[in-house]
């Protein structure tokens, strides 16, 4: 009656998730306490003081949203847009698409600001956005662009920002614990990412921080968050009051892995790991490009943790090839979306996948099979 | 720099989550597996099918919301509703209210059929809720209300809804797996619950269905589902569609967790499961009596699986035998929610916190305290 279940051992080198550490599988697979335990609400501490190191923020209203970094997003979203109000999205790829997406849904005006996938928004495409758009509530950009390895600078366009009184929004679902993000030093008022990809936890939490400015922004809404689910004035009673209110039963399990995810994070070093990934990208970009691959993203905006590649010239069926390294050797990588789809491979090189030997197996078994 | 993170042994008889069995925590710490690998796809199949199978329908479109119950409520709702519609939501307790208070926020009508908490609501009371608005878009009820232990009948009530062609909608979290529960026979037409009850998986996934009547009203909204990340027209072609078209990223371990949870329900069978609920809560009920605790909820309703009780007379400070329970007995008891706070307990026994073994460390316990 029961159906079997025994997972092959893979090697995730796509898009994410990543591999999981043992010690975080092994925490996770602690027995259960209650999500108003003692030691529960005393550990949900320890996570949030881990996620404002590892954002780099002293923001109090830092925390978990108990769903995927989907629903981070659309947290962020929700709760600082109001119908009417209106926004400046930029649209690099697919999240930035799914950002326009959610703020329409609140009923706000977006200015969407689209750059080719594979580029990032220039300063100058910002400053163009401002005069169309002169008083927007809020500027929203992806860190790191999921579906093409883009890589965003953020500085510069956050003075913008800030110069015209709006707030900052960013997507930093990829970037994350992979390579240098400063949430306070670049004056991001709202942030979200998951716990997948360079955090190497499963996936299924959003780890989020707002500023005192977005903390404003919401506490002067005219109208009710659309939903009850992310509402921020309900949600941060529970993880940032001083008594835990309780809102909705917390994924005990999830964060037990989290929390020891962000340990290692901590033993690690927040900058040797930027480190680690981009020495392991040097490798792998060395081996891909002599095997005939050939990157989407210039030099100078490259994503390290995630490797955007065109395929040698002699490969005619790249789902083929990656059904082949799957089946045959446990390797994931991911596929192309959108207009990429079928023409580029998105490698992963992500928290606990980030290593030599992965990239070993992976060029290894790419020259067994080409 | 890292937290020391070993959390105690306790037993879970509180309102969820209840313990997990070992085979549940074991699943859950398998390594991971991408959320687009065939082998996931296929375990989603069966998870489907389980989850079909427990909830007594046939209905295609079930599946597992990726994140609390607390989401799956507003899944329901935040589909189903569309500013401007009437609808009926009976409210006896906190989550009837939780009901009402999304239904709102999706701009609905709202025609509150208030009951006393403790008590279900008649049919009497929907016929005349019915006259106030004959033509509801929907009418919601709690079947197991989770802050008072009342459990709703649910079949005549489904009749009348269906004479005026509403949809029935349904919170099932602390009644699925646990007591007599027949999605199809009693017409239900939107239904969600909790993996952290009678289910005894962690917290954090909401399975759900929707009958083909419900997903008739869906597809003929005339305007979008406020919510991006539970837009059902979306999540539906991940999990239901002919191919897994990307939405978010699946909480792979949680899924796994789920998957083994269902097994056992399988294995088991729902009837003899329902009957376990049953016969412990007999065993309690005598023994809580005895102790001088008295029932909340009236016999004909009462909840097997989560037994609200007052507190023998001699007993002045529930909180201070609560906590000598959880800290000198690693039992966890749920305290009173709203008007019950500090006057009643809610013990569950719930999936694998359901044996006489927990019923009898805790009429220990309490023998040696009080």
């Amino acid at each position: 009656m029961a159906y079997t279940f025994n997972p092959p051992k893979r090697y995730l080198m796509g898009p994410g998730p990543s591999d999981a550490h043992p010690r975080v599988l092994k925490a996770m697979a602690s027995p259960l306490i209650g999500h108003l335990d003692p030691h529960f609400v005393n550990m949900m501490d320890e996570v949030k003081d881990m996620v404002q190191k590892a954002f780099l923020t002293k923001n109090n209203l830092t925390f978990v949203v108990s769903a995927p970094g989907s629903a981070g997003m659309e947290t962020c979203l929700v709760n600082l847009l109001e119908p009417g109000d209106e926004c400046i999205i930029c649209i690099n790829g697919v999240f930035g698409g799914r950002m326009a997406e959610i703020a329409e849904r609140c009923g706000a005006k977006v200015h969407k600001v689209i750059t080719p996938w594979g580029k990032v928004t220039s300063e100058q495409q910002i400053k163009d956005a401002l005069k169309e758009c002169p008083k927007p509530k809020l500027v929203a950009l992806v860190h790191a662009e999921t579906s093409t390895g883009a890589l965003q600078p953020l500085e510069e366009i956050s003075k913008l920002v800030h110069e015209v009184d709006s707030l900052l929004v960013v997507d930093a679902v990829t970037s994350f614990c992979g390579v240098p993000l400063k949430v306070d030093e670049w004056g991001i008022d709202a942030i979200y990412t998951g716990s997948q990809k360079n955090l190497s936890a499963p996936p299924g939490l959003s780890p989020v921080s707002f500023s005192p400015r977005a903390i404003e922004v919401l506490e002067n809404r005219k109208t009710k968050v659309q939903s009850w689910f992310l509402d921020l004035n309900l949600v941060k009673n529970y993880w940032a009051g001083a008594k835990r209110a309780y809102h909705h039963t917390a994924p005990v399990s999830a964060v037990f892995a989290l929390h020891e995810a962000l340990n290692l994070v901590m033993e690690e070093g927040l900058e040797n790991r930027w480190k680690r990934h981009y020495e392991v990208h040097e490798y792998l970009q060395k081996e891909l490009e002599a095997l005939g691959f050939r990157y989407l993203v210039d030099k100078e905006h490259r994503l390290p943790n995630l490797n955007s590649v065109y395929l040698p010239e002699n490969v005619k069926d790249e789902a083929a090839l990656r059904n082949t390294l799957l089946n045959d050797f446990n390797i994931e990588v991911g596929g192309g979306l959108g207009d990429f789809a079928g023409k580029i491979w998105r490698i992963g090189i992500m928290g606990e996948s980030c290593t030599h030997n992965h990239v070993n197996m992976l060029i290894g078994a790419l020259k067994e099979i080409l």
